[in-house]
């Protein structure tokens, strides 16, 4: 879940797959433009709410990103506000896994952490891009403090199991052959007269010279092996000083290794709007954001309260819930107005008296599968002996991806991968397997990779998505059809209530559309309340 | 000076004249090609020197980088070490100003740097690639922290005064746009069967697939504006949260305007070796290294000592040298070695009793001009206002570079940006100017791109090397000419007396040259004593 990347893996095809089984939607091809779409956040500074009638009351269900975004805002503007969570903490999806917490997922699998401390697992969201600007202009107001994280390392890996023999590629190497062999092919055909009619003459000789400087070419417009190419890729002696330090050029890999590895489709995830660079953390876990909002807000949010019943009338909107410390007891909150931010896949389940429209589109949004599993490990074996630095290795093993802590390099002691990162048919696999048997798997396949796997693990902690009982789901999945004929009814106000999330937004599994929708949602809740006030 | 882009950024055209006119080198292209490969370091964790006979003295000539590795090996390897350096403190041109530290250049002119706590100016060296093992393990070993450095960020900006009418482009549009017509072109070739003969049937099916996703084409294989594109360049209107949240793509720029524009310049920068993910920095600047080994050092290091002559006999070297405090009288240190690092712009001009062949090198080494010139504003309005976290923007201007710090994101109160990082004929009329012409002219010309500058500028403070009484100059430019006439000559030990420094490397201007030089020096040393010790 998260943000996230999900969308934009290799293993994309998998995930379109399993949209096309669950939601029945048209093209693919559409679906996947649909899933790449989320990018820069439309959000401004929020205009202060003005003129909230006294004493006017906002029920607001779900204490994450959209829920606590709401309050904040509201209780600013003058509203009465009051939350009702779930879990016993706030955040959410927004949430990191330390040392000393636990989490029981549904079928009662209860693991208990126990990561050193300050190393953490973020199950959720992980990134936050730097277009984000709602999300990051609320780090900014609770004083959360950022770092840049690392998405791409040229010095990390991509892998195929069936490519170079299952040998790990450092990502500098693919990434420099293939581009220098696209270089080389449109500076041979440009030479050749074959752009003639297609590219002025004048285009042709600054193509050329581009090439040259871009692809790493040499004098004859050739990528091949020598300083230039290896300034690139890497060299087989690297330069040094003093006297026997001349450097030895690599041999770059052909074009058909190239393209027959299919490693070429981890080059442009860095590339993507979303993971462009700078790539911004909370410093401490992405928890910090779901903790500080807490702390803002304390007194409102009653946590351990479960969610049973949603029913509005024309003068307001009753919930009924239950303590989930001592369940079997239907408690009841009421107020004038509610925002709902619970997930559809949870909301879909709960008696709640909305029109045709609104139900119809809660009922439309399916979640999709997503595991993360987070490894300790004895030592930062992936600095010491790979010198990797942050940044992600991608490979083609149900693990997906195994990504480096961006901070703290060099320290003493123990480290914590993200050491699978998956959705698709492997999250559902993986998510029907007990918590001990997923990290024995990612730690399998992660050796792979790092063979330093099996002498140094510790200790791991996951998070299967569809198991997560306050979401059963990582985020929603949106068709091209189910958003063209449900998406604005979803996000219509319906009496007296409205929903935000992420899964109201255009901005599916981020933050950044759990803020914005919430922002929207409030701004129309307003109008109608100035406005009821007024007439 | 420093590690550094000198040699690769846009402007390089005017370093390689500048060469071309200073030393009388050969091709432009060799040059180039000999710029171009500082690279991947040889590092290997130097083994401990063994048996060193009681009682050898070796004395070091300056406390930069180079002299101080080798103080730290040699002092470990049981010799007894002596360094004297010119300036007041540690680190050479590793080396941080801040907030009331003071320099005074040649031609006299102090300046005072009044920067906030916290806030500096890396003067030299400001990046460390992940490959320069050498340097890193120091850093480990010294326990001076690391975090990343943002190299690329796809929201800087690129910028030519004479391209879109002097407004400057955000990378994320060029590189796309570039990335998106290269890719086209391609695929229409291949379509148009231009690459049969050349690359096989499969083969160019691979290529399309591959060039459709790297190059973000649409169905047609077309580079067009659509939420494909806009995914990488950005959109008109980004998506959101709630109604009307929905995205309106951009439009590329055509390929004509991007190749006439010269901003594909600035492409391959975060490409080159040393310029990939993972960047490292110091926490709190680079100067942080050469104050940790100051303190390792404590006792062993004469600062104000300015060396007058070197000279050497049978038995040992006795090196002149002056207090700067109390100028007008030469004292003497006197050891069986002497290791000398200083810079060889200032070693050529010193009294020094060597053969003629390490004369020579010494004499055929012109050194690079740069200057950089740290602003400090009274907010950091290219976060707050621009969205920029990190990175580096590209300019034509001569200032050349903008660099946005790359921690400390969202910190309230004043930042310190790298205003100008300049080289060549630039760097040379920079030179020519007091501090406060040089601090005025970048603001001057900053405000081209950030008009932020003129309302929010406090204070400046600027290093052009060849000011720099300690080093006269930026590093050591090798000509291939001059590489394969004199460098051998300069590395190989003359009597008692052998050279390190960045100069003695195969990775000028880097400080992994000078680690790697002086590791390299020093075992050289260690077997001629070991051996004259059982001869």
């Amino acid at each position: 879940m998260g943000d996230d990347g999900c969308k934009f893996s290799m293993k994309r095809r998998d995930l379109l797959r399993m949209i096309g089984v669950t939601a029945g939607s048209a093209a693919m091809y559409q679906a996947m433009s649909s899933l790449g779409l989320a990018a820069e956040s439309t959000f401004k500074p929020p205009s202060p709410l003005q003129g909230a009638p006294k004493g006017t009351t906002v029920l607001i269900l779900g204490a994450g990103i959209a829920g606590m975004v709401a309050a904040y805002e509201l209780r600013q503007a003058g509203y009465q506000v009051q939350v009702l969570e779930y879990n016993h903490r706030p955040g959410g999806r927004n949430w990191s896994l330390r040392g000393g917490d636990r989490f029981t997922e549904l079928g009662g699998f209860t693991q208990h952490c126990q990561f050193a401390p300050g190393l953490y697992l973020n199950p959720g969201p992980w990134r936050l891009p730097h277009h984000h600007r709602g999300i990051l202009s609320y780090c900014k107001k609770l004083g959360v403090p950022l770092e840049a994280f690392v998405q791409v390392n040229h010095n990390a890996y991509v892998h195929s199991a069936k490519a170079f023999g299952g040998k790990p590629q450092r990502y500098r190497a693919i990434n420099a052959d293939y581009r220098g062999h696209v270089a080389e092919l449109l500076a041979k055909t440009t030479q050749q007269g074959k752009l003639e009619g297609q590219v002025t003459k004048e285009d042709q000789e600054r193509l050329l010279e581009s090439l040259r400087d871009w692809g790493a070419l040499d004098k004859n417009l050739a990528y091949a092996r020598g300083i230039t190419s290896s300034n690139r890729r890497g060299f087989d002696k690297d330069p040094g000083g003093g006297v026997s330090a001349r450097p030895l050029p690599s041999q770059p890999l052909g074009l058909h290794d190239v393209l027959g590895s299919g490693l070429w489709q981890a080059l442009s995830m860095g590339e993507i709007y979303e993971f462009q660079t700078t790539l911004l953390q909370p410093v401490g876990g992405m928890g910090r954001i779901g903790e500080a909002f807490g702390r803002e807000l304390q007194g409102l949010i009653r946590y351990d309260a479960k969610v049973t019943a949603i029913q509005q009338d024309a003068t307001g909107v009753t919930v009924g819930y239950e303590d989930t410390a001592t369940p079997g007891q239907t408690l009841h909150a009421r107020a004038d107005w509610c925002l709902c931010t619970i997930p559809l896949s949870i909301l879909g389940q709960l008696p709640l008296n909305v029109g045709q429209p609104m139900a119809d589109a809660i009922a439309a949004v399916p979640y999709a599968a997503s595991v993360k599993v987070g490894l300790q490990f004895k030592r930062r074996f992936w600095e010491e002996d790979e010198h990797i630095y942050g940044g992600i290795t991608y490979t083609d093993l149900p693990i997906s991806n195994i990504s480096y802590p961006s901070t703290d390099f060099h320290a003493a002691g123990k480290g914590v991968l993200l050491g699978a990162y998956m959705w698709g048919l492997d999250a559902y696999e993986f998510t029907a397997m007990t918590p001990d048997q997923r990290v024995r798997k990612a730690v399998e396949y992660g050796s792979q990779i790092h063979p330093q796997y099996t002498r140094e693990f510790e200790h791991g902690v996951t998070v299967g998505w569809h198991r997560s009982p306050f979401t059963m789901g990582c985020f929603g999945v949106w068709s091209e059809e189910a958003r063209a004929r449900h998406y604005d009814n979803l996000c219509q106000i319906d009496g007296r209530i409205a929903l935000a999330g992420e899964h109201a937004s255009y901005l599916p599994a981020w933050q950044e559309g759990a803020v914005t929708s919430a922002l929207d949602a409030i701004g129309r809740i307003h109008q109608r309340v100035v406005a009821g006030a007024s007439a």
